[in-house]
């Protein structure tokens, strides 16, 4: 068992974190921050963590508390600002689901951030976790973008049989990708019967991509009328290998990423409120080019599913303890 | 005036097409067809068609009654083989909204459409009638397919500009661009929460676009839990030249098409539901590639609103008379 | 003609004012009010007002500096607190498109709007304009709210044929309806896959249904997920006579509600974007109880559409001038 | 351990009712039924079945193979029609999730559901299983309706404490509550931006809320954009006890049924994909009347879930076994 702390949980990655944690099996909850709900009951959050079954639950205490309240694990679910500002706690896992730790390079932030990094020379301590590309290492783990990792689960494996030049990247996303801090770019009257291409050219997570596919690729987000889910679609030249293969060997032994048999379409549905992942690979009849298809849940494997994931993988638990993964829904 | 025949008034696009028609000041309308509901009063089809205003309105009858009764126009919303099978009236305007003469080549309905083409000498008397980028001749037009509209309106004025090789069209639509039966596909269950792409990498408007573009591109259709309008996200390479001056100036004096200022996103909804365009271009900051960016509402540019500016300028009416252009609804 | 200023334009009422206002051909655009945008283009609000059209529009001023203009008509599109606060100005047509005046009683507002009316003596001024049930009169009119004006319509004329005990009014609104600042509760992370009942047995809107209707009945208003419009499912009991007939008869002439034939259902659909009003009537088999089923669109009849038909009377206009009434799409 | 074969698995409530039985301790999936399938793998109906955790899964057979396969237990997931039909198994437990068996009198078969029923003799050999209200007994179970579950489970409770005039049920569905099979008004371009009230007065799920309630309420469902849960707004008036204390006694104890705090409404998000129910009560303030709110999932309490939790309950397992009721995904 290790025990578990939360910064920022009253946001969604924050919620979504405390929902695989309170179902892990060797996870015990031990501290809930917010500097919001400091103070208040975890049922100020949620009526559902009211309930009986989850008497055991704290209460809310500051984010500073949290961190430092000697948790084996903390999740920092922070804006990248706060989490960048932090002196990160002495021991135990750090798993920042922010950005503010994913690059080595300072600049970055910098440049596509809109903030100078306030602890440039801790960053070459973080690894990057997407377990199945940047397996975690050591304590402090940087957990990746939704939409870095969709692309990456998607090319990746074929990186070195691409095209380097030209890569797309045409990415869209569920709501709850854009956080719970109400904006006017989130607003229900704007985002029905709508679909918002967004930071066109010059959202954060190209260079993430960039990093650790090794290459740019052109990236550009947009925002749909649905409450969570994500789907990326890359379009991508084939240097001659059996793109299919690569992927399907790759993700053989997986129990998160599945590639579709040849002609099943991802669905963004079947992956809702999971944390697993659908790839799916077509070849464009006209010009030859591929399209590689990803979905995942932006609050899932794309955050919370994730972190949990890396904990996993670092404590040596089940790789999918806690995790969302089963059923048929409709 | 010109007198005016419906074929299939009671598919989206024919409605759609009536709704055009009726509060055009130089068209008459003059033949309602609809085999399903042939005898039937106007208001079988809406109950807004039973209004003291509009009593003037025909009863529906056949499809072949309506083509053959000589209206100088007749638009034909009818399916694509339905519309391939058809002689068409030995006088008159005839606009083809489906996507059966579309192409000179008779070969691309059996390798694109899954049909072997019932007419093939006729193709060659059709014009394709994209205004803005080929204009309408002789009195056969074939009306462009709504994707291809926003993918032509984004890239023809910049063809001569990009690099040929690698561009991508993803685009994403409503669900009225399926069409009005109801299928699996379009069941609400399905499409909410969701996005869907579809006939990956075999799309036949495909074709369509290489034909007009002169060159293939990419590209891979998506269906949105929205009801109407499309947007196109087009990914090119310049070879140099200013991209954004071409496309403000091909456009310069169009009442259809709008080129917005630096750094504003075209948006879905502010064309929902009207026959106007909006284009915005950016640039990558990453690989310096460009986006350009293309709104309409499938029905409306993509279908009806086009449909009628083609017969507009045919007729030497105001290319804008009895489109719905106008408005700031929210 | 007329002279207009509208105060508020910036937010989702005075936006869908300025575009009745903007095709009106009797009223003529003066002053845009808006203190956040006050200083900038008309195009700083929505880019399609600075296209050629539109070339006349006047730039922001602050919403003093345009209630003060000397317009004709001034339409007030602000706060009930804002607008409850102002003193009207001494000359020409004042429509009140909050709550503020739609009292004679002031106190109403302490009891059910949250906050003591600053200018309780000049209530009685205000006539309440709701046309087809409680025409405008004088000049200074309190334009209904969008929940009323639905209900009213569907229940005033059979007031006195019902039972007035257990009058329920269940309605169902578009997210356009809670304004455009955002709040917790309009963010699409929350609004998708939801529907939510709110202010449950205590919405100002059910003391404006009682006054104009006679009686009370219990309101509970529910937020959906669409964009605008508006449904009021209404439960009452005949005393006998005949409410089809009555509901048929007193809006035989109206172009702006229509009665539904015998089993049609209104459809929000139908009414969205417009100034006009569906209602059907229905028995219920198992008890004999009556369903009065009422569609509008919020910033239509709901809200601008109302104004602007309050001011074509108050003028002498035609009724409909300016309004959205007209079309037949999807 | 007990064996289960469910027929009409290739419906909505079919592949619910499969993925509760595929994580159940203790039941056994034997038999898949369904006629369009038949002969298939069971991937043939989702991806997720052909993965290898579930290797274990049977092809699927026919619907009366399924039922006669002698399986413990048989959940009937067809049409009313269908289901009304067939003989049931001699042995084990049934569950029919239609209407076929919901009425002691044959009668209401004919008026209210358009067929006169083709065994009515057996009728009376089934009994009603909603367990927090009338607990199924025998072998042969009758599963509720969606829309009578959550109009029982709000107001069997209180029924002995209201006025049994004027009882109004509002309800509000998503659209996987009108099945799979796709019709024009599932279409997603009609159901999108739009509520949908229908059967109004009409429907059959009234009698059989007044046939466990003990007297007849007008009842009127609405189609909702959304793709599953379901809201019914209950509207009743007091004879003076406290209707909030009679309804958290009668739950007090239950695990699935929730009744929330004073002033916290329930939300369909929270139940969505679950088989927990929340209930909320409140006062009107201008009539003195309640409103009693319940948000369940229609595929799951509202149909699946409860299958399941009635069989749990005739075997003697934990009532909440197999089903949904934990977590607190955003």
């Amino acid at each position: 068992m290790a025990t578990v702390a939360i910064a920022g949980a009253s946001g969604y990655a924050g919620q979504e974190t405390l929902d695989r944690v309170l179902t892990h099996p060797a996870l015990e909850l031990y501290a809930l921050g917010s500097d919001s709900l400091a103070g208040q009951q975890a049922d100020a959050l949620d009526p559902r963590l009211g309930r009986n079954g989850w008497s055991r639950i704290p209460r809310f205490i500051t984010n500073d508390a949290a961190i430092s309240c000697g948790a084996d694990v903390v999740f920092l679910c922070l804006s990248h600002g706060e989490s960048a500002a932090l002196e990160p706690p002495a021991r135990g896992v750090v798993v920042d689901l922010s950005g503010a730790h994913r690059f080595a390079d300072e600049h970055v932030y910098e440049s596509w951030y809109g903030f100078e990094h306030p602890r440039p020379l801790g960053l070459g301590s973080w690894s990057y976790g997407l377990p199945e590309v940047s397996a975690p290492t050591g304590r402090l783990i940087a957990n990746p973008g939704c939409y870095a990792t969709a692309a990456l689960l998607a090319l990746a494996p074929i990186a070195d049989e691409i095209e380097h030049d030209g890569v797309v990247v045409d990415a869209k996303s569920g709501m709850t990708g854009a956080g719970r801090s109400p904006k006017a770019s989130s607003h229900a009257g704007v985002v029905l019967e709508n679909v918002t291409p967004y930071s066109v050219g010059e959202h954060h997570h190209a260079p993430e991509i960039a990093a650790h596919l090794g290459f740019p690729v052109t990236f550009v987000p947009h925002l749909l009328p649905v409450r969570r889910g994500l789907i990326a679609t890359c379009y991508v030249r084939s240097r001659g290998d059996d793109l299919r293969g690569l992927l399907e060997d790759h993700y053989a032994s997986s129990h998160v990423v599945t590639v579709l048999p040849e002609g099943v379409v991802p669905d963004l549905a079947r992956v809702q409120q999971t944390d697993g992942v659908e790839i799916g690979i077509f070849e464009d009849r006209l010009t030859g080019g591929f399209v590689v298809i990803c979905a995942l849940d932006n609050l899932g494997k794309g955050a919370a599913g994730q972190a949990v994931q890396n904990v996993n993988l670092l404590f040596g638990f089940d790789e999918t303890a806690g995790l969302r993964l089963s059923g048929v829904l409709v």
